[in-house]
């Protein structure tokens, strides 16, 4: 079995031993940037019973299937509009996770509050606009990467690896199909606790610059000193 | 055994399974239209403990017992009505699910503002109004199901197979009683994030049409691409 | 052993199972009223490694311990003057769930918004006052115990088998030990609704009177057709 | 083995259990003051494959590590810095556990609301400030440290073993690892009641000084009379 298949299985399992999947939402991919392909979860397969042949092969530059299958997630072309303008991408999730789900609903951009949203993503995280009814008519979903792109004109997707589809949920991504499902539950709790904050204190500021910058440094930086480094 | 009770059974512990319940709250329910029987819950037995065996069979036509056994839960009558009043229904749940109890409390429908709602249920869903004094006196729960009749005189209930009881709970339907039950989930987490997203923002509008129609559709519709199709 | 201690660990453990404890807080105890004796949860003892064994047996009358052993929990004074003030009661247990205690908190009496709430108590959880200075001073708990009782004067305490000491946490009861659980867990979640409720709608009203009636008297009236009525 | 690393791991592992850790997020330490070691967690390793040995050994007086291995986690200096202010503390635990960390995003200090809260704490649980943009360039950790300490200038930190670092999240303290895990515990849960309690009613007022007095008193005072007496 091509490896892609276990590591997007394994990644797809792991979204869904965090919580953050209801019923058959939500779908994780990964692209294998050499090969061209990508390979995501099938569409409306429910996790318990989901096998990793059963994970779909697409080519990324065409969207059809590499061979007979399953239909891969009807947000399949969602993964491959960002996999196609971001080349830093490497992994992509969806979800309808509860708290991120209600900031898309809601139509607010996620602020940055504190330093567990600042150590993983930098400035707010952006939504993306609603489409219009003709991008929703025809290529609904490739549309939804369409305006996700847009999002990011002034932004560096691997400096905030997460986007806010209006009325609909979050995506996320990563340099792997487990990065992205790492970004995927940060983002959930990011989103749980800027929603509690704001009703503690319905005036809660946006956290210094100073402070965001340091802790998204520390991580991710030329100069980052957290965990442990590759020797 | 009759192998309804044991369709039933499953359906209820799912319900049990996925949370809803607490203590012996809810009850599921599936109709033999050829045969004109409906097997329910017993009214008041744990989940914990209850067997196949104690599923109750009840005459579609008179509500009457069908063989010996267990009472019938008390909301048997308003599941004999919603199945009378709506031919296409093939299974009932009824719960006392957190938010969405709440929602039947606040005396509110939920507003569709999110594609989770729309891939499920076209529209709010509607709140079915208090029953009267002389309503509740007698024939309770039979009324109940009279007044949720009424909610759905200008909606089709298989494109919107949910309802609050106001004051009450919800009661969700399906083609058969593990649809429903799985309508039961997606409800409550759809009161779930309403209620959310109207905490970040009270202002929050409902999804555009265009993106409601288009959800429900691609899941629903003649042109359904969600899923995997039979062949 | 007394057989008393074995029921009154069980009904302490299914208080830890059912989700309502944290560390050690919370107890329930049960009346021999025959004997003149009440068996308790010792203080402090980590429910996970509690023993049969260690339930301490203290006199009714003088409340001083029946044999040596472990200390009573520390509210073991409430829950004897409940006893003492209500001889109907078997069991009372004693939370820190976390809603109740919410609503004991804010200094608000927990309103009637629905049936879950009607089906189990009648009319408003009502909020037992603070203490003077003086009644804190010495004796607390018994004089905790004195304002619960105060709380009734006008109250059926086996209608309403609950009560918010304010500032505090709840009180529950039943006919036995395991019967104040059960009311101890429907407290939380109707608390947990009835604040959800106020969340979607500030002014929802409480449930109207005739449906309120209905389902306390469905479940407990003379002519109770709630459960399996023993033949 | 050191005995240290064994007794930091467990409570480490104790963190993760309660359900306060995300991913690799918190870490718990206790000091051996006679040998001048203090014992922490690693940087960035996942809670579900630390093992004991990983457990991190610096010097309380430098901060460098006694021996070679894994970084420590990248919030030792703060760690330290209360060891060295604060001679009766044993034990510290960092979390960003959900409801401390929204009142610390909402620069809020948490206001004594109920005797859960006075069991533990006594006043509110203080807010320490953000710290400057100089402060955040050098030794940011560090004066992480400096910022809790100047919060207790008029406070004794055993008697309220916890703050909020404003923008980021708590930390506990006690008499050793398992005692600072028992208060990020009680912490979090004192902190989701404050939060619920302002929710259902805005203008709550804190608990009268008599009764916060009284339940602090009972359970740490000389006549404290909770728990088990030592024999």
């Amino acid at each position: 079995m091509f490896p892609l298949k276990e590591i997007v299985y394994e990644a797809n399992m792991e979204l869904y031993r965090r919580g953050l999947v209801v019923l058959t939402w939500g779908n994780v991919s990964q692209v294998d940037r050499e090969r061209g392909i990508v390979a995501i979860k099938p569409s409306g397969v429910p996790y318990e019973s989901m096998t990793p042949e059963q994970i779909v092969l697409i080519d990324l530059a065409s969207g059809r299937p590499v061979e007979d299958g399953l239909n891969p997630s009807s947000d399949a072309p969602t993964h491959l509009a960002l996999y196609r303008a971001f080349p830093q991408l490497g992994g992509v999730t969806h979800t309808h996770s509860t708290c991120a789900t209600a900031w898309a609903q809601a139509g607010r951009e996620i602020p940055c509050l504190g330093t567990t949203h600042a150590d993983s993503f930098r400035g707010a995280v952006p939504l993306a606009r609603f489409l219009t009814p003709e991008e929703t008519e025809d290529a609904y979903e490739a549309n939804t990467g369409k305006v996700i792109v847009e999002a990011f004109a002034q932004r560096d997707p691997m400096h905030t690896p997460a986007v806010l589809t209006r009325g609909h949920g979050p995506f996320t991504w990563g340099k792997d199909a487990m990065d992205s499902v790492r970004n995927a539950v940060v983002l959930e709790e990011v989103a749980r606790m800027a929603m509690m904050t704001l009703a503690i204190n319905p005036g809660a500021a946006a956290l210094p610059d100073h402070i965001a910058d340091k802790h998204f440094m520390r991580k991710h930086g030329p100069h980052a000193y957290y965990g442990q480094q590759p020797r």
